[in-house]
């Protein structure tokens, strides 16, 4: 079976310039190798005409597929679309469904449809549109000689959008792709190398057409299973098989089979169970919250959170005691227990978490040094608490504790 | 004067999968930026030869300057440096300066100092050895035809030592190099296409040596002025004239001059006027706080919020009216004055600040469909309110109101 190969090309002055990363090449490059599209090369070029003329008949060369994003807002230094119409010696026309979709946008929100604006609708005659949602910047598709070649907007929501609902698809229609199959299994609360140690065995014994990879990232790992062949049904009985032999290694630490966020996974056990949850938070700031309430339907469970980042608020709002405050400070195991039963009466949950921690970068003591958490949960009957020991810097210390939080809810709710 | 053109190379299959961020050509150009070197084009390759030898001497015809990063490592996966060595017709000896640092650097750690090890230290003869203090790869620097090549290792740590202490020193010397200023103005609550046509005549009338440029996200449009010419200072008063015209167009629109986010404005506002500033969120769920509390030293002035996700929470913790709920409904500009008023109380603050509406994908209605957000702002004298009509991507309208709702506090704190 013949290999597909695909370059991607990011185009953006700020990539080049260093300000910003580019997280797009990363995630398109990744979803590729999901349906067994090998990415030979990425690169990134400015605003220029030249340039973007140059890496397209380069890319060419080299691969199948070609896949762009950068380039199409509709202020002057964005000339991709200019451009492709160049190369493919094509003209600009309005596009009858971007231009409905564009007006649409704006009338919306009430905003003027001004000629800048419907120029987003225009679009290279030979090219095939896509349609993006989620923005004004429309994708194109053109085939080209059998080979692909697919302009998306630079905006990763936008990227996103067109790519798992027009690209994917119809990459996976053209082409003849082998049959990839990946299970993801989540773990939480260990680290990739002691992960690593404990599942070794497993792991060497893994058939040759079935490979591991670790996706660390803050206090998670993902174990993905990659499995590759032509029939898809004896593939994913083959990974399952392989699954079955994992579990008991780590069993304690694995919250999702099914991909989901811990949000999402805690957000399922409380709905299972008819449970409401209310957060307080002092060292994660509502961090905690937003991760909860990024889940659509949240609502059906998180009652709500109280971000009491001073001490009077501790006290007014969670009523917190001023002795304990005094006694042990803040940051202590009473306090972050007073906070966690403190919410749940206030929010009239069923469960209660609490965090209070030590952020950083600065007001760290001896006593209690930067990246020092208390977490603390309860059902009003049984309260855990849990002391983390963290590093320097500020966003890990918030969003790894946020997450070291959710999966000690989870515990009390599974007893392990 | 000849500007002097580089091009950054990672090297590394878990790129092109997929599997991690390449962070290290980011930081690079940002770092080549500061010194005047233009970064044409980033490429990131496998970890096969005949890739690696094709892009090297694609690389060379373009730019002056070609740095390598990874496939370094002691693994058989990383074969950057035998390429090279073929690359520039030359073989791989032991560096006895190198072998030395290998030597102590597995001492200290009390292991073995094996072959494998003792390979790190054998680079190719032709090249400059460029001590890496933080690891046991070192960096490998070409002289070939005026032109430069540098290798270094992937691992970001050991990559940013090589530059700062050896290989950014080296360029400064080898090449003649302008200088070039940028200079980033942040405005929001104006979209990218208004804000264009607003300062059309400005940006057509800009210096052929200024360019500008559009860095749109959520609500917010960053202008980057970029500047080049030899002298330093000229450029700088050149690019403050610029900037002196583009003021009164947008003024009410800017709320940054030293590329701050709008979180951190408002915390200088705050921390300048000795103010303090209490959240009470519904739709927003608790990312408002948590972008007021990425801020270091953000407890100076953010004393608490409120995440009231259900009407008993708005009632209980903020004192909104039963009647106002049943009357008006969650989603209301009555509701969200009485969080805004509310929090300020419960918070004891100067400002509250308070946000409602449908984040969706579900939960919208004819009369407020999803997208639908009010946002208060309240000194305790004067309320301000605003109804935001946004689309249907929940976390879009999260972050969105957020910014919005941070703008609203700009706004009433400096009267426009």
């Amino acid at each position: 079976m013949k290999i597909i190969y695909a370059e991607v090309v990011t185009i953006g002055d700020e990539i080049l310039y260093g300000q910003i990363t580019d997280t797009n090449s990363k995630w398109i490059s990744e979803e590729l190798d999901k349906v067994g599209i090998k990415t030979i090369r990425k690169s990134s070029v400015g605003d220029q005409k030249k340039e973007i003329l140059n890496i397209l008949s380069e890319s060419l060369q080299r691969a199948d597929i070609v896949l762009i994003t950068g380039g199409l807002g509709p202020t002057k230094d964005d000339i991709t679309k200019k451009t492709l119409a160049e190369y493919f010696n094509d003209e600009l026309v309005i596009n009858p469904h971007a231009e409905e979709f564009v007006r649409g946008f704006f009338e919306k929100r009430g905003r003027p449809f001004t000629e800048l604006n419907r120029q987003q609708a225009a679009i290279p005659s030979k090219c095939t549109y896509l349609h993006n949602a989620t923005g004004t910047a429309p994708g194109m598709w053109f085939d080209h000689h059998g080979k692909v070649i697919v302009s998306m907007p630079g905006v990763p929501l936008e990227m996103k959008y067109l790519m798992s609902n027009e690209v994917i698809p119809r990459l996976k229609a053209k082409f003849e792709l082998p049959e990839i199959v990946h299970k993801i299994i989540r773990t939480i609360g260990l680290g990739e190398s002691f992960l690593a140690e404990r599942i070794e065995n497993w792991e060497d014994n893994l058939p040759e057409h079935i490979k591991l990879a670790y996706l660390p990232s803050f206090g998670e790992v993902k174990l993905r299973l990659t499995g590759i062949g032509e029939n898809r049904t004896k593939v994913e009985e083959e990974i399952e098989t392989e699954v079955l032999k994992l579990v008991p290694l780590i069993e304690e630490h694995i919250y999702s089979f099914e991909n989901d966020e811990i949000e999402k996974s805690i957000g399922k056990i409380l709905n299972e169970t008819a449970s409401t949850l209310g957060v307080a938070e002092s060292c994660t700031g509502g961090y905690l919250a937003h991760l909860l309430t990024s889940i659509p339907g949240s609502s059906a469970y998180f009652l709500g959170g109280v971000v009491s980042y001073s001490n009077q608020a501790k006290m007014d709002v969670l009523k917190v005691k001023q002795e304990t405050l005094t006694k042990f400070g803040a940051v202590s195991e009473q306090t972050v227990i007073e906070m966690a039963e403190g919410v749940r009466k206030v929010m009239k949950t069923t469960f209660g978490i609490a965090t209070s921690g030590v952020a950083g970068p600065d007001g760290g003591t001896e006593e209690k040094p930067v990246g020092t958490v208390w977490l603390a949960v309860t059902d009003g009957k049984q309260t855990l608490t849990k002391k983390l020991s963290l590093g320097k810097i500020r966003i890990v210390n918030i969003e790894y504790s946020a997450k070291a939080a959710l999966n000690f809810l989870r515990i009390l709710t599974k007893g392990k």
